[in-house]
């Protein structure tokens, strides 16, 4: 049986694993804008791209427990029998990359890095098994000043990706540490974060009663601290409070004054006060972080949950270097923001990311059409050469159903004459024009270029 | 023992796996504008993007056999005890997508994708086992016109990437084929490709020998096969010679009309001739290719391979599809490209993407410098405030480091007056402008905005 027969007889069932996906073009076309909006916007701050490998080794990743039953990973054998696993996020391997290449990179250090990462968790809606981190951050300086650049780089992305009904909410560890450690219970911080989090799903009482059972915490010391997630007002005002309700404890007013000056710096520095909100509830990756946190929440749809999220942290790499990596950062979600945005309606999905179609109406003259082709792309405007000798009828079909604006026609009346026909295919409008005329003619109407 | 007392006691090795890479700030720059080049090379075209998942079922990658002698792959089985597999290129994917895909994407089909794959091969100088690749391609159709595109893309890609001295080899299996079967050899075809593939190793004698003994071919049939293979002229001379090698053989001859017609639409479509070469001794992917087959030689450094291939095939999905998916592409060697332009000198270098640094000199000024910041970078600046609240000296330190071109300098007199100092790094020259000078000076400078 020659291999032509065998491949005739057994047809392997084209399909994707549980939990991944493929990209159709008009979900990469708008994905691909997202990735090069927020590139752009990382790389007008002075942050540098790195990337890191998709594998390393299971010790680097899991620390030398490999404990994998919290988080099901991709961890396997190599075929030299070591044990490695796929990069579940981007913040270890970027830990690895800083202890590694400390020498080089220098501090402070800031870098974005745009990568698919890998979990086995049960696929759910909208969880998948891949899916890609965009995150950025700053690390070998505990300055106030990286913080108030984390959120000018968090509030810019937002605005270039098309938002202008958004809020980020902002806190900081240091206030309720700060009230935990006056009242003595700096130590239960972590029972106290957990029981937090859970507000939405067993209300106040539950909050009381878990923080009671827990960690032995009185119920009027417990209110005190529902209280001041609950704080309301405007930031100045709050911030106010807050000094007063931690007079005399040094940390804790260090984290107001500096919760203050992040607030009144990005504000005097362009950003609208009415997006921003000091929020003492959001209590992002519970122990990881030490100082400032952000959330963002889209104004319409707060279901879709934060859409950039990060924080302060005091030591990043601390499982790989004994040189102390402070940092602060943030992760942009994408794919939720590209799921939002579709269902929001504020995306124009194209299946082709050409503007016009050169149609084929005299194959003797195939030379003239694609030199054509060549002057259009010169002068910025993407198009298509149709690939095959066809019919004009479909070759017309095949531009109603990529979404091209324009075709271009030309004959051998056209060809005689100097001119070419473009027809606009949304106004199914059509003028002659010279060649002259076409190109400017194209470039006012698809100026800017849309990406 | 807490936490942290044992993280502080067993510091794991930061390392990286044999055979895979870390990419620091300038490597990375450079490799994130060489793929923004080809994306937006492809759009021009009207290609579509298009992702995959990195992980497929290995029967998906590897056909029923799972046969992984000859390359050794990233195989395992996950948490659901499928057996699955780490891409190891984007052709079979690409196969399984248009599959499973055909009755939303239609045909023709014109996508590209850049993804990374995974081989365990043992890596060497070069040879890594993670790397990128950018592939395009046509489906559906085995149109003339497709190949014509094809080599419009791959010579645009080179221009575009900043090259001028590179040479386009070309070649159509169905040539050679022609001959083959004028001969009554057309069984041996496999043979011959694998010998004529070892010219440079064997040389002559050697192909002859290798013929006769593993194929039985004669020696004056063998000479007159590595004849073909050493045509030389112009094409125009080339193709001439070989009508009447192959007069009377229908297919034969069918070849070289394509492939002229192919050249003479290329050169008036305004590719310079003197970057396109027929020649009928490269014979890539072996079995794979069955007409148009594309190389890419930069013509200084010609040891470093080609940069660009491809070619056309009959069909594509085979293994997933009764319908027949002919095609032809290409992929670029973005990491070769890449090393080659590095030794070539032909690239900037830059550890960090912003221009600009605007330098602290008055901590309670912090406002006025982002404010600045924001107003450079709403001008299309790429500026970064110092993050840290440090000594002048180290600031200038650090903007030496970065490469940042311009410095601005603002202290309490300045401020007084309404002006910026800027520090142009290279020259060593400063001078004091407005904010609306600054602004122009910036922007004419830098014109057009590096990447």
């Amino acid at each position: 049986m020659s291999s032509k027969e065998k491949t005739k007889t057994t047809l392997i069932k084209p399909q994707v694993l549980k939990g991944f996906r493929d990209y159709l073009p008009a979900q990469m076309i708008a994905r691909e804008g997202l990735m090069e909006t927020a590139r752009e916007v990382y790389r007008s701050f002075g942050f540098s791209p790195i990337d890191t490998p998709a594998l390393e080794r299971t010790e680097v990743l899991l620390g030398k427990s490999g404990d994998e039953t919290e988080k099901q990973m991709f961890r396997f054998r190599d075929q030299g029998d070591r044990d490695v696993t796929m990069r579940f996020d981007l913040t270890i391997p970027f830990a690895r990359f800083a202890a590694l290449h400390l020498n080089e990179i220098g501090t402070p250090f800031k870098r974005y890095h745009l990568g698919t990462v890998w979990r086995g968790e049960n696929p759910g809606k909208g969880r998948f098994r891949e899916f890609m981190q965009c995150d950025f951050d700053t690390i070998g300086t505990d300055s106030v000043m990286s913080d108030i650049e984390t959120l000018l780089v968090i509030h810019e992305l937002m605005c270039r990706l098309g938002f202008d009904q958004f809020m980020i909410h902002m806190n900081n560890r240091q206030i309720l540490n700060g009230w935990l450690d006056k009242h003595g219970l700096l130590d239960q911080a972590t029972v106290v974060l957990r029981a937090l989090d859970k507000i939405l799903k067993i209300g106040r009482e539950g909050v009381i009663a878990e923080m009671g059972a827990q960690a032995g915490i009185a119920v009027e010391q417990a209110e005190g601290i529902l209280r001041l997630t609950e704080l309301k007002g405007n930031a100045n005002e709050m911030l106010t409070q807050l000094e007063a309700v931690l007079a005399d404890h040094e940390s804790g007013l260090a984290g107001v004054k500096r919760t203050r000056t992040i607030f009144e710096t990005v504000i005097a520095a362009g950003v609208p006060e009415e997006r921003l909100k000091l929020d003492l509830s959001i209590a992002r990756g519970l122990d990881y972080y030490t100082g400032v946190i952000f959330e963002t929440f889209l104004t319409e749809r707060p279901d879709f949950g934060s859409v950039c999220s990060g924080g302060r942290y005091d030591n990043l790499a601390g499982m790989f270097t004994k040189q102390e990596l402070p940092g602060v950062g943030a992760s942009l979600g994408l794919d939720r923001l590209l799921a939002a945005m579709i269902e929001m309606d504020c995306l124009e999905l194209r299946e082709c990311p050409a503007d016009v179609i050169v149609t084929i109406m005299d194959n003797d003259r195939l030379p003239e059409y694609y030199r054509l082709g060549q002057q259009l792309r010169a002068a910025g405007i993407r198009n298509e050469v149709y690939p095959e000798d066809k019919q004009f009828k479909k070759q017309m079909k095949y531009a109603d159903r990529k979404g091209f604006r324009f075709a271009i026609i030309a004959g051998s009346d056209e060809f005689e004459q100097g001119i070419w026909q473009v027809k606009d295919l949304k106004a199914q409008a059509q003028q002659a024009l010279s060649e002259t005329e076409l190109i400017a003619f194209l470039k006012s109407e698809l100026a800017p270029a849309a990406t």
